[in-house]
């Protein structure tokens, strides 16, 4: 009697959704297209089986969905003697293209692909983001993302939409930036302030937090793709979290689940630049291994964060391969805490997988055994309740080919969108 | 762009869910009757423009229901001046009962209602499950199970399923209590023991951890009802969690979410009963409360949880209406950890209503202030994340009114058992 995300039912007099036949048409397109996305290739009898569609109307569907070219026809299989050939038909939109960006710290990063995913640019370029301010960064952010666009248009795709991953807050449904501790951004509308410099008002732009978009990436194409219960951890100088929940991205009621820098672990703790003590970033950030493992490094400039946060990592991976000491001492104390910091996660989540990125992801290999022995002291469910820590391999690009996923899936969600507002492809 | 709960696209090469005629069948009935429980009452129409399915299959759907009675019509609405009128149907089902139960360290609580939610059965025994073992505990509960399906019967329903709530990790799938700390089970197959107590193998008994199914009761019919990102916290000896996510019951990977009390708050706390150190629960269990309020009443011998603790909420109750300042200090420090855990459930799950039962409910005028102050200090999203701490009004049926709203989601997930397994009612 497997419940596993049921719906509840709740008290009657909820809202109605009303359903137009246009509602029904962009449901039923949205529902092939999606099936399509999970497979390599389908018939039309297997997508009607699947979807629970009539065969006469998921043909009806294919058949708007090729003219389009959103799927293409892959070939010819045979089923049984009697059975007519099926045509397996496969996702595409080749000339749709959905690009991700991310802006942090240091360094703004483009992943665009086209709706089946394949990869159309994927760049990593240096920059001071906090030192810039936000003009200055948004400016240079939209250079970025016209160059791209560019390359993706030579390569036949035209954007149909942008996500952007940011290191903070985010408030979703307006594209605004909350506040971005780290970039020291308040309240900036990101989402309308870029698609002014680009002048495409009518490419949707959608912000998000940088760790939900890893998560996202993660889900769809990481080390553990497609487990449902996934939890991805940011190994910054800022710890970030992002949760999938049963093959979704929790989001919360406001958009602002996942925010496990600041979990309260220490009440005698040190003081966190958040003004609060004993914060789970105060023991795991970047900024917290540097101060043990090469003190000498640890005191910068009074509100800035550490310096070259990847050339630290290194150092210290250097280090530790070296049999320093110090440094094995102080890998074993953060991998501690954030074993600890996992043990939350797990205890609340019952996740199966724990990603974690950044310079978790550089020294995962003698951090994630001090954290996996913590975790599992911790969990209450103890070996019931598997959960193992890993490596991200998707190195810095994650959070930017979670934003294109997520663009994916939005458009995937409601094709009508690009079939009405893309011009029709040329037939080859 | 709204985003909430978005399923998102994985690595090609998942699974495939065969659907046959029977399980389209199965599916459709399951989509109008949970169109039907989340509202008072609907047109066939209606039904048929809110789920997408054409008006003839939904006329025979409704033709398939009223036949078994799950469904009735309840009047003639009339629309406009050239609509013809319509007939509403709504949830019926009186001839199909749902069981909850719940066995508790000191009661036993049972909740029975008709598929539509009419109440046929409320009780509450005490019982001392922990002194008195397994074993005799599944007699009394076989016992208390029987006399309440006499009742029901009495009523014209005939269980089609029993749910049981336990404080406890729970093997959901299997039916079996992993392990229940404060009663002192471990591995017992409740739901096969329980079945066959009561010698109706046809009548499925699902089991779940006493917090889960509460805050389902919550959600269904709580004070705050409906609202899709609420947790539940019980405040007993023992502090257990249940999370609801975009209206859906987290399970997580196992079905060991919403394991609040064994959360690390305090590196150099107290010992924990579990052996580890400064868990939440050695802050906010009401042992944490006596300790400090009524230091004379803490000290029963070691390793039994307090002694009545109902007796013991309620002299605090009165020593604080009294202006006892002793005690007043005592549930303000209870209070702020309180706080502290919310923002942990807030910060990583961006909750918008944290209700509280037990202890927590009885001396809520005097915790939750304290409470909500120390959760808005700590919660990392401020204003912005808008979350209250509210006391549940359910009492201590939650968690077995909780279980049967399960049991009645079960049966309307799939109707076809209770249609192909119950008698046909007699026609009035």
């Amino acid at each position: 009697m497997g419940q596993q995300g049921q719906h509840l039912g709740r008290a009657a007099g909820g809202t109605v959704t009303p359903t137009s036949s246009a509602a029904l048409r962009r449901a039923n397109l949205s529902l092939v297209l999606r099936h399509l996305r999970d497979h390599v290739s389908r018939s039309r009898a297997d997508i009607a089986e699947a979807t629970g569609l009539h065969r006469a109307t998921v043909s009806n569907l294919v058949a708007e969905l090729l003219d389009r070219q959103l799927v293409r026809e892959v070939g010819v299989e045979h089923v049984g003697a009697v059975g007519r050939p099926r045509r397996p038909v496969a996702l595409h939109g080749a000339h749709v293209g959905a690009l991700g960006l991310e802006i942090n710290v240091d360094y703004i990063s483009v992943h665009g692909s086209d709706l089946s995913g394949r990869i159309l640019v994927e760049r990593r370029i240096g920059f001071d983001t906090m030192g810039s301010g936000p003009d200055r960064s948004l400016h240079r952010l939209g250079t970025v993302a016209r160059e791209a666009i560019e390359t993706m248009r030579s390569a036949g795709a035209d954007p149909a939409g942008i996500g952007v991953a940011v290191p903070a807050l985010v408030d979703v449904a307006r594209g605004v930036v909350t506040f971005a501790p780290n970039l020291n951004w308040h309240n900036l509308p990101l989402a309308a302030r870029l698609s002014a410099t680009l002048g495409s008002p009518n490419v949707p732009v959608m912000v998000d937090n940088d760790a939900n978009l890893a998560a996202v990436a993660e889900y769809t194409s990481g080390v553990a793709a497609g487990t449902p219960h996934l939890v991805y951890l940011t190994g910054e100088v800022g710890v970030g979290g992002g949760i999938i929940v049963d093959g979704r991205l929790l989001r919360g009621a406001d958009g602002f689940s996942g925010e496990v820098g600041h979990l309260p672990v220490d009440p005698a703790g040190a003081r966190c630049g958040c003004g609060r003590r004993g914060c789970w970033e105060t023991k795991v950030g970047l900024a917290a291994l540097v101060r043990t493992a090469m003190p000498q490094q640890a005191y910068t400039p009074a509100g800035l964060p550490v310096s070259d946060p990847e050339e630290r990592a290194k150092e210290i991976s250097r280090g530790l391969v070296e049999g320093d000491r110090h440094m094995m001492y102080a890998v074993a104390q953060v991998g501690r805490w954030l074993g600890l910091g996992g043990s939350i996660v797990v205890n609340l989540f019952n996740t199966r997988v724990i990603v974690v990125g950044g310079y978790f992801a550089t020294l995962a290999e003698w951090l994630l055994p001090h954290a996996q022995e913590e975790l599992e002291r911790l969990v209450v469910a103890g070996a019931a309740a598997q959960c193992r820590f890993t490596a991200s391999n998707l190195g810095f690009g994650a959070a930017s080919r979670g934003a294109a996923s997520m663009v994916v899936n939005q458009l995937i969600d409601d094709p009508t969108t690009i079939m009405d507002s893309i011009p029709r492809p040329p037939v080859h």
